[in-house]
């Protein structure tokens, strides 16, 4: 059995061979690797470094007394540092698991998105977690920034959780039970110490000093700044570092202090790293710079058939998230498209495939050459290039020159009707494989992800790094190239294949021999093969929902090249703690497919989906030993809240951020409960189940298995209450205060619930708004918009709530900060928008939406405002009424009052109009308006055919006006009725 | 090239194939791998423990801003603990070393005494620093104490000095060039580093900041230990250690705070251990519980021979010091001699032998057999024993009943003239092996050393572990156990010997196998070979100073078995070093004979003497290097200190605890200058030089140089003075105020470097006989009779001083605490013994320096009245005044005063002598005694020859006691006359 300490020795040996330095443990607590100057320092600057080394990470937070079989104050990092970028990192780092005993081609390995960043630290980096059968076992991040800093070069940082790797290797279910060298477990060797360390962290700290502590190192790593010392600086800032996360478990953390000390740290860190650049700077950098790649040469182009042939040009990429995958095939569709239309080659449709692994477009019948073409080039008038003797002018003579023609190759043509000089050109159409590689390595350059990284490219930024081209038209190598890549004919496998890398004959082939390898590159085939299996896989006793899941199975299918779904089980003892928790591990986690019966109910199983021809009894073991640990996890956390009383858990909420200005998540829970009450005194709703409801909402932030998984808010807030005795209505209004989740999702069912769900979303809203601003392009943060989108369905859902006025409740939402009446009006024209989005989506027609919008604060009146409207606009008469209204808006100046001297009146037609006229122009709904102005249509219409209202009497044209000011304020602030489209 | 990094990797390889665990580096700053609690606790307790880890250790003290070649702030150990000590760690050590690739055959590895202790820490251990080629690359030591606890089982730490080694191997000079990994250097790597820690470490820190954080850490120490947590408390009592060592660095520990810090972390770190053992005990021992090891079974006793044969017994060790090993040989001949003695074995006279690594006693003819023997047990007297009638009494029956034998077994027997009743027993001689085997069992547990220690075995204590008997009479092996050991033919040989262990034939051919194997038993013979070897190996240029080196060479001599002397050379550059820095570094350090010319100049060589058949020419190569790494050392202090204001290394001597009772060596030196100055206005012997001088005494105590060679204190400030342009004289007072260093050193010869050298040895006296009293026994830490023997030979050799009373010096030596009188008293009395063993050492008639010894307060006087008294005893006159002088003495009752009334008197004899009585009966010394009592020759000698004392005359009687009295206190306060032998 592989040991610990030999997986420890293993490891720095396989590294060490490939040129690593091996350098000690900080001798300071540290919470990760990242924090050993070894990598925070190192990554920073132009100087190469490549380095593993152990770190026993300290997080005080995590401590457990020893008792959680999966987590541990100290654990034990291993951590690489590759700078720059060798190109091959994803490699390298399969080669160290096998360097473990791990057959990585038998298991299922994988990069799984995740990017990492550190606030604290101004440090951020794209990546993955990579995933072992389903288990996390490595964090591999490319670095981006670190103190501040944009790196350049990129450093590649990859960090082994090794007690995890260790349990899967040994197939342990308690971290104790690791047989750390041979014959001695790690529980015998490092129990006492995590127990009593958990005892400290959790129990004993003493707060005071700790406080002080903090303080004390945060001066020195300062005084250290100050005397330009960036090494002692850096140990500081790790030591206040840690002394601030004894206080934060003891939780002894205060919201500003939290904020307070974050901004500290990261100013200080910043000042390290510019101090650190700066003194390597001066000394030279003593090991050297990195010199960066240079650019590919293009391949000679060679062109070997005069007939169409297809276009197949793949960007191969490390794992691209699948979110980024989506919008990059839509990206490479667009830019495939523009790109091959600004040339004059003949092509069929454009194709798009896309696995995490690759972006690839076909093109058919991509013609052998352009078309020739006649450029022509415009000339000075005729009239200006010859004098009178017919001897070409100077001005001629200067266009000659200029276009390197000589006067025997000029014409003249009329442009315009004019006639001009002109000078024309043949241009034979160029060889295809030229005009290809051109439009192509604008494919790759045109690429953007929503986050860009940078790697070992000097000019390349994408979500992931392009490691290969592969371009051929027909037979032949288009010579694509972008900054260091230049495309060939071959293409990647699985990294895992017994020939990882295989040359394509021709582009007709290259979809056909990926096939054959096993990667499926098309989505909808790869999606159909899981849908597929899985069902198999659970037939007959069990069921997929594959529509419940649509978006689950999209994400597993492109995190897949080649899908193998796999079944597996689990313990049915665990189908005793909540359904929720079991599907949120499943899903979120794992990416696991739940099975049901066909009662709905869970079965003990489920469906992963492998990547590529792995063992499966291995895999499956191990995925199940991953979900055992989840489950057990859980469960404990599960037990611990169930004996937590509820008030516990919702004080823990004062140790929890909401943000620095808007206070903790215990100051949040006391205004919403605050604002919920008061809206409910204003309905005339007060229930004594909503205040107990108030009184608990969001408690269970503060329960250790939302504290895991934050998606169960609301949920196990409901079973907790449940469990502890409260009534059923009071548990489902804390649930349902948390409804809903995202578009499409339950919303509340009771009055006291839908009142804490709009007081939620209220007060984020107000609070946001008026501390960071609503959300502008794609970031959004804090979910400000669902929140909108949340109080409309609840206002829309709940007609107790009907006459509830939006923006009115939002003036109420009171914040720790003044929020202006101008942040209120832009919440007010914010809910608009998404109002009449939401509306527009559901397939109402603009114009409507748009007529009810004045109304939006109160969204369920828009709605029924908009049924009402759906019945009026068949009315002919409501048309009528309505069209004349519009026709009387166009018509009357602004300004002009509703209002006129009806004795000033002789046109029997404008007699009857004023006739008709109901004395109560006030109306309260459109059904009533329809009623009430059925007796105008008549009269309206013949009022228009007969009446010349622009009189030359200004008094009979005066009053002429009025009336139909009159007409056009009918309905005034029941529709917008410029909008109504009739 | 072995880089760093792998010579790392290769150590922790060695020893986790030897079934140690690997452990990471402390997360907490520590100056040794000792306070890792990996050595720490883990040593503690009865539970195994064996581990390998690495611990870069910072010492702050150690800064050099990198510039030092051999000196780090951080340096990195490599750590090994073996609990139970496995029987053989050294050759288990070895093969670590064979692991590094280093050919220990070739190369001279050697086993160099150095024992362990931390005060601070409560603990300690016997052991050797390991020598490769005269370079220490390890601590190897038995630990037998941690936190003030008794350490059983005994555990074994073994400390690798991986910069040192590594510096040796690649032939590095300064640590930086070091090849830290493949093409990468130890300065690339760490030099900015140590430069910056440095800074912080000597510059930068604020002291404040770290005062504050050593007294948050002990107190979160002591929380930690009032819970019962002796894992975090350790962790904090390490950070302030730390933070104690920064502040010391930074010189702004104060004697009393070292004093206090030392104490509290002595008790922490006691309560840690304790709490630790506890808490070990109540865990239940979660790694097991070490088992003693098993008492040897004896062999069976197997005898071959009836001839009278040899006797050989050796006790194989560990490597002993010289001075023990010197012990352990009288101890052996005596107990073998009292063993034997006390046996009916006939034997020859027993020789004993001994190396580091033996100890051998060889008794010829020793008699196959005890002498049969008749064994007489005394019964009742014949009277008691039959009744009238001749039948036993019960007093018979009951003697021989308890005898187990018949009525007809007994005989009668005159003793002591009274018949008895007697029962004879033959009792037949015991064969020789088995009374051996009792005798020499006795002989190994009877050694003990001035330190003892423990290892494996359960009941031995030694100066080092005993790993071996060899016990032969002729061919036969003698069957001793003990304890573990059981003695066979097989002895040792070196450990690099191709055949280390070798099977002797008999106790005839013992000697000379080792002898054959290279080893020299004998100590006189390895003498020899070492320095007609040293002589041979500098002849004819240079010289070997036998005669003054004859310490050295006896030392060397008990540092190997099998002397292989070489010559080295250095650079002659380092001559411009002062002579004493050369040679202290070769002697002290090294154990090198220095080489001089005719003239007694140094010459750039030295001879050092190896130990077996080692390759000549790398060892020589190896001790160059290390020489020159000291030189080089040596001479970056001197150049340093040359820098240095006199003032500032004066001002230095504040951070330099004396005692903690006694405040600092600047205290001690105002002291001492104080009281020279003092002295001198006494005496009269004032001066501008004695003034200055004092001013500076002891300066170079603050300097680099001395504080690394504390031996040259004083060469060094005359040396500093000098250049630092002071007076001669001056410089050379400051110089003498050191001498005498030892026994038959050179002496003051200014009377301003007298007063200044007994000033300091008046304070040193009086300040310590006031706080730990005056030695006892032979533990002598400070010194003190040293001190007192200093005192006296300067007296002596000072004649402008010889009016000095030191008694009444001393009292003058104001210290910080109060010195008694008693004390006063206790001291003058520890003067009066030690100068009458140094003069009777000196060959002085006992009697007559018991006569001089009233005046041992003014040593100088004593000799003047001794060489006085040595011409006077030859003189008639003085004899018979003397005589007379006794004999009145022993006449005159105690407490008769001297006088008489004269007009009593009326024989001639008492008139005469009372007529020849001088007038003047105080004599200033012993010439003018002689002289003018030289009248009262001839009538003392008649008086009493004459006159009867003890008239019945009460008034005569008193008269002539009176005139006797008078007698006896002539020269009363001269000499004391009672010791006088005529």
């Amino acid at each position: 059995m592989l040991t610990m300490q030999d997986a420890l020795a293993r490891l720095t040996t396989y590294w060490t061979d490939q040129g690593a330095l091996v350098v000690q443990p900080m001798n300071t607590e540290v919470g990760a690797g990242t924090l050993n100057p070894a990598t925070f320092l190192r990554v920073l600057g132009p100087e190469p470094w490549k380095v593993v080394y152990v770190e026993p990470s300290v997080r005080p937070d995590d401590s457990r007394y020893g008792e959680n079989p999966n987590r541990l104050q100290t654990h034990t990092q291993l951590q690489v540092i590759l700078k720059p970028d060798p190109g091959n990192p994803q490699e390298l780092y399969l080669g160290s698991l096998e360097a473990l005993g791990i057959d990585v081609a038998a298991h299922d390995v994988r990069f799984v998105e995740d990017n990492w960043a550190s606030p604290a630290l101004g440090a951020w980096g794209l990546g993955w977690e990579v995933w072992l059968d389903g288990l996390e076992i490595t964090q591999f991040t490319y670095f981006q920034q670190a103190g501040g800093l944009n790196l350049d070069p990129v450093s590649v940082e990859i960090t082994y959780g090794i007690e995890r790797i260790i349990m899967a290797l040994q197939e342990k279910t308690h971290f104790k039970e690791i047989e750390y060298a041979p014959g001695v477990s790690y529980g015998e060797v490092f129990g006492q110490a995590e127990y009593e360390m958990s005892r400290y962290y959790l129990d004993d700290a003493d707060i005071e000093a700790n406080r002080r502590l903090l303080e004390l190192y945060a001066g020195e790593a300062q005084r250290m700044i100050d005397a330009g010392l960036p090494v002692p600086a850096h140990s500081y800032v790790l030591k206040s570092s840690q002394a601030f996360n004894v206080l934060d478990a003891r939780g002894a953390v205060s919201t500003a202090e939290r904020a307070a000390e974050f901004g500290r740290m990261r100013r200080l860190a910043g000042e390290v790293a510019k101090l650190w650049v700066g003194r390597r700077t001066e000394l030279d950098h003593p090991l050297g710079v990195v010199s960066a790649l240079d650019h590919a040469r293009p391949a000679a182009a060679a062109q070997t058939s005069d007939d169409e042939r297809t276009l197949v040009f793949e960007i191969g990429t490390e794992e691209l998230p699948p979110a980024e995958l989506r919008s990059a095939r839509q990206q490479m569709l667009r830019l495939v498209t523009e790109g091959l239309a600004a040339t004059r080659l003949a092509h069929g449709a454009p194709r798009i495939f896309g696995t995490p692994r690759r972006l690839i477009a076909v093109v058919p019948a991509v013609a052998a050459r352009e078309d020739d073409h006649v450029r022509t080039v415009k000339g000075p008038k005729t009239q200006a290039a010859y004098g009178a003797d017919g001897t070409p002018t100077k001005a001629l003579e200067g266009f000659v020159r200029g276009q390197g023609a000589t006067l025997g190759e000029v014409s003249t043509e009329e442009l315009n009707g004019v006639p001009h000089v002109v000078l024309k050109t043949h241009e034979a159409g160029r060889a295809a494989p030229d005009v290809l590689a051109a439009v192509l390595a604008q494919v790759v350059t045109g690429l953007r992800a929503a986050k860009n990284m940078r790697w070992n490219d000097p000019k390349l930024a994408f979500s992931r790094p392009i490691r290969w081209l592969t371009a051929l038209w027909g037979d032949d190598v288009v010579p694509v190239t972008v900054s260091t890549l230049a495309a060939d004919r071959e293409t990647r496998l699985l990294r895992t294949a017994a020939q990882p890398v295989v040359a394509i004959e021709s582009a007709e082939t290259f979809v056909e021999t990926l096939g054959v390898n096993g990667i499926v590159a098309d989505h909808e085939d790869r999606r159909e093969l899981i849908v597929i299996g899985a069902q198999d896989l659970v037939y007959p006793d069990g069921r997929i929902d594959v529509t419940g899941e649509a978006a689950l199975i999209d994400q597993i299918t492109d995190l897949v090249e080649q899908p193998l779904p796999l079944l597996g089980t689990f313990d049915e003892a665990y189908l005793t703690l909540p359904d929720a928790v079991l599907t949120t591990v499943m899903r979120k986690h794992q990416r696991y497919l739940p099975v049901r019966d066909a009662d709905g109910g869970l079965l003990p199983m489920f469906v992963t989906v492998a990547n590529g021809p792995v063992d499966v009894e291995l895999v499956r073991a191990g995925n199940e030993a991953v979900l055992r640990a989840r489950y057990e996890d859980a469960a404990f956390f599960y037990r611990a809240d169930l004996s937590t009383p509820l008030a516990d858990m919702r004080a823990r909420l004062a140790r929890l951020t909401f943000t620095d200005k808007l206070g903790s998540m215990a100051d949040r829970a006391d205004r919403i409960a605050a604002l919920a009450r008061s809206l409910a005194a204003r309905l005339g709703l007060e229930s004594p189940v909503l205040d107990r409801a108030a009184a608990l909402v969001k408690f269970d932030l503060g329960s250790q298995l939302v504290t895991e998984m934050t998606s169960l808010a609301g949920v196990m807030a409901r079973d907790y209450a449940l469990h502890a005795g409260e009534d059923r209505p009071v548990a489902q209004a804390v649930y349902e205060a948390e409804l809903p989740r995202n578009t499409g999702d339950d919303l509340p069912r009771s009055v006291a619930g839908a009142l804490l769900s709009l007081a939620d979303r209220l007060d984020l809203v107000a609070g946001l708004a008026a501390t960071v601003g609503l959300p502008t392009g794609s970031s959004d943060p804090f979910a400000v918009r669902r929140a909108f989108l949340g109080l409309i369905a609840v206002h829309r859902a709940t007609p107790a709530l009907a006459g509830l006025d939006l923006s009115e409740a939002l003036a109420l939402a009171t914040q720790p900060v003044p929020v202006p009446a101008e942040v209120l009006q832009a919440c007010s024209e914010f809910l608009a928008k998404r109002l009449e989005q939401v509306l527009v989506e559901e397939g109402q027609p603009v114009d409507r939406v748009r007529a009810v919008l004045p109304h939006h604060a109160r969204p369920a009146v828009v709605d029924s405002l908009l049924a009402s409207l759906a019945t009026a606009v068949d009315d002919p008469g409501f048309r009528a009424v309505a069209s004349a209204i519009q026709r009387a808006r166009r018509i009357v100046p602004a300004g002009t009052p509703a209002g006129y001297d009806a004795a000033v009146l002789k046109e029997p037609a404008e007699l009857a109009l004023h006739a008709a006229i109901p004395a109560d122009t006030g109306f309260s709904d459109l059904s009533s308006f329809v009623a009430r102005t059925q007796p105008l249509v008549a009269p309206v219409g013949r009022f228009f055919d007969e009446v010349f209202v622009m009189a030359d009497d200004p008094v009979l044209r005066a009053a002429r006006l009025g009336l139909l000011a009159t007409i056009r304020d009918l309905g005034e602030g029941l529709l917008d009725w410029s909008h109504l489209r009739l």
